[in-house]
């Protein structure tokens, strides 16, 4: 009966920890914040919940993928830039679908190495697409240096951060005007011509 | 400890339920929908997790607080209308808090009566500002006939779908183009006039 206590009080945990991160990724979206600082605020949430080694964000440019966030070398940002036809993150974007791997990842025949990135040598790899209104814009994949067995929660919520992170781009899209003074019922119920 | 592992157990349950409709909303996000199809929507997994009688959403027009999704009568949907000066929901908007009444809300001083609506004489009342870029956009209520004590969960889940709401608000001034084909990279990482 103990045992079964600590195992409930366990999965609480972590399930409030979830709660709590699906929260603050929500608070940095309605924030006056840069896309630059939001990217790297998840990441680092991400990083803490998944205690994993690393977590790189990658966004399409055109049929590229480019790294455009890392909790480790923020030097490579912008640089690397990988074609959509390659390596485990190309298969996702591909795909779109969670790609799981909890050991020797790069000895998947889909794996591909870059010299500039350490993380070429960890054994587990997650992976999800980022997504915005049905399209796959990038990539973010969870890393760590040993293996690592990805539970259900760790896919559910990878997969529901890759949803928020394409909003959070559409979002950047939006212009400041739409939200002041904007009539946001007209949105729902457009009004007759005059008719205000 | 059988009642620890009960408390737990309970407490789990909720805390999944909490996942499931945060993850639920997310999804809505990335799937082209109508925005009154996603109010809709949001509106019902709300009314499930709180087991309450009434979700209304308000949207700000100008000055005023339109009722654009109710649980129970949609054919008062655009035609209520609220000064921000008024009642609970325009407390709430000018405030930007949330307001939590367990009991007697129709006795609250700030409290205003609408003869079209049933929800005039219900005890409980939550309410949390919808809120997009820092600014606040609209109100969702949620109404328990009979006395109810809010739990924390519960205002923490309302505040979050209010942010959640204002960010749906915000993609539907999107335009379509903006996912095709677009460089999201570019975002982050302005290219200089003709590198591409």
């Amino acid at each position: 009966m103990v045992s079964r206590a600590k195992d409930f009080e366990a999965r609480l945990g972590r399930a409030e920890e979830q709660l709590r991160l699906l929260q603050s990724v929500s608070r940095f979206m309605v924030r006056e914040m840069s896309l630059s600082d939001i990217l790297s605020g998840i990441n680092k949430l991400i990083v803490d919940f998944m205690k994993c080694d690393s977590c790189l964000i990658y966004l399409i440019d055109g049929d590229q993928l480019v790294l455009c966030s890392s909790n480790k070398s923020p030097g490579v940002l912008g640089t690397i830039r990988l074609k959509m036809s390659e390596g485990l993150t190309g298969w996702v974007a591909r795909e779109r679908r969670l790609l799981s791997i909890s050991s020797e990842a790069y000895r998947d025949k889909r794996f591909k190495r870059f010299s500039a990135l350490p993380e070429d040598t960890f054994e587990a790899f997650l992976s999800a697409p980022i997504v915005a209104r049905g399209r796959v814009v990038g990539v973010i994949n969870v890393q760590h240096k040993n293996p690592h067995q990805h539970s259900g929660a760790e896919m559910e919520l990878l997969t529901t951060v890759g949803e928020q992170i394409g909003t959070v781009l559409l979002l950047a899209r939006v212009e400041p005007s739409a939200v002041e003074a904007a009539n946001h019922v007209e949105l729902l119920f457009p009004s007759p011509a005059g008719n205000r």
